[in-house]
């Protein structure tokens, strides 16, 4: 059927999450019968993306700059400082467009089940980061998780020292969310935050 | 957030069939921390098929080459031509290697819905090709869809002139099929075709 160099673009992109085998070759049919359209736009910003690829020194974001976009960005409010466990969150974070300040990427979180200790994850870090000064606030934006959650308390261990506020993201009803349709764990972490009304 | 090389990226994967701008973006993660791994694999591959991508001349196959690698295989039996309707449909029947000709991709599928008529699939090439002789079989595999058979049909009407043997994919159940679970239309297909056993 297909050439060794289709076989070989297929299974590339079968490397892909959210794409198997079968979505695959579907995806370079496409590409193949739209070239002009799909595979060459593609192609240019692999090769762009490639030749610039950088992880942000200052904060560990994955960006084509070297201190990152978000890093180099003056309208940024530096004195807020926003914790994330993975480039993904600070992405989906950032993508609501709802956090002014920097941002600084764990690469990760402390779990006993996968050996993953503190020296594994950039706390250092940010414990530097923070002592050089110049932050008023850090924002925990752990994942609602049991080892999210671990991580979180133990920043604030490592954090409390200094001059800073430290916060947390809420927990509790999700938009939308029915309580018919939500965990236990949700509703009793909504039921323990409640606040006055009215 | 991410640059306008990342984000040029990510439209130009979120506009594979399979990946929305959610799992582009994944993709795009996945891509970008695991350069050496994923990322440039995946772009040699585009490169290579980008250059070489040629539709052939003779089959209508997709391929890297013109005759393409199944017209050229010698081990293919040339008196077999298999008539599909689409690149997808030749892909698919070859990857089960099951069938040992060559192949004629119509282009689509007559439809008076969609203003689809024989000259606008590569019917007048099959019958050409079929006229210069050489072919003693042609196998129509369209789809079993009421436009797949009209299309099955009008093929029969201009090749029954040839000496050559026309067939048809058989219709009935699909193996592993429970009765149960059919719809009506195969069932009926499938009890009109009923054979003799035993």
């Amino acid at each position: 059927m297909a050439s060794s160099d289709i076989d070989a673009l297929t299974q590339a992109l079968a490397r892909l999450p959210g794409l198997g085998p079968r979505s695959a070759r579907r995806a370079v049919l496409h590409l193949l019968k739209r070239r002009e359209a799909t595979l060459v736009p593609l192609l240019k910003a692999l090769e762009r993306v490639s030749e610039k690829l950088a992880v942000c020194d200052v904060c560990g974001n994955v960006d084509t700059s070297d201190p990152c976009s978000i890093c180099t960005d003056p309208r940024r409010d530096a004195r807020m400082l926003c914790v994330v466990e993975e480039v993904s969150d600070l992405w989906a974070l950032d993508r609501a467009r709802l956090f002014p300040g920097a941002y600084h990427v764990l690469g990760g979180r402390l779990s006993a089940l996968e050996g993953v200790r503190p020296e594994d994850l950039t706390v250092d870090k940010l414990v530097a980061r923070v002592g050089r000064g110049g932050i008023d606030e850090v924002v925990l934006a752990m994942n609602a998780t049991l080892e999210g959650q671990t991580t979180a308390h133990y920043l604030v261990d490592r954090l409390e020292k200094f001059p800073i506020r430290i916060t947390q993201l809420a927990h509790g009803l999700p938009v939308g969310g029915e309580l018919d349709y939500l965990d236990e764990g949700t509703l009793a972490q909504a039921l323990r935050a409640r606040r006055p009304v009215g």
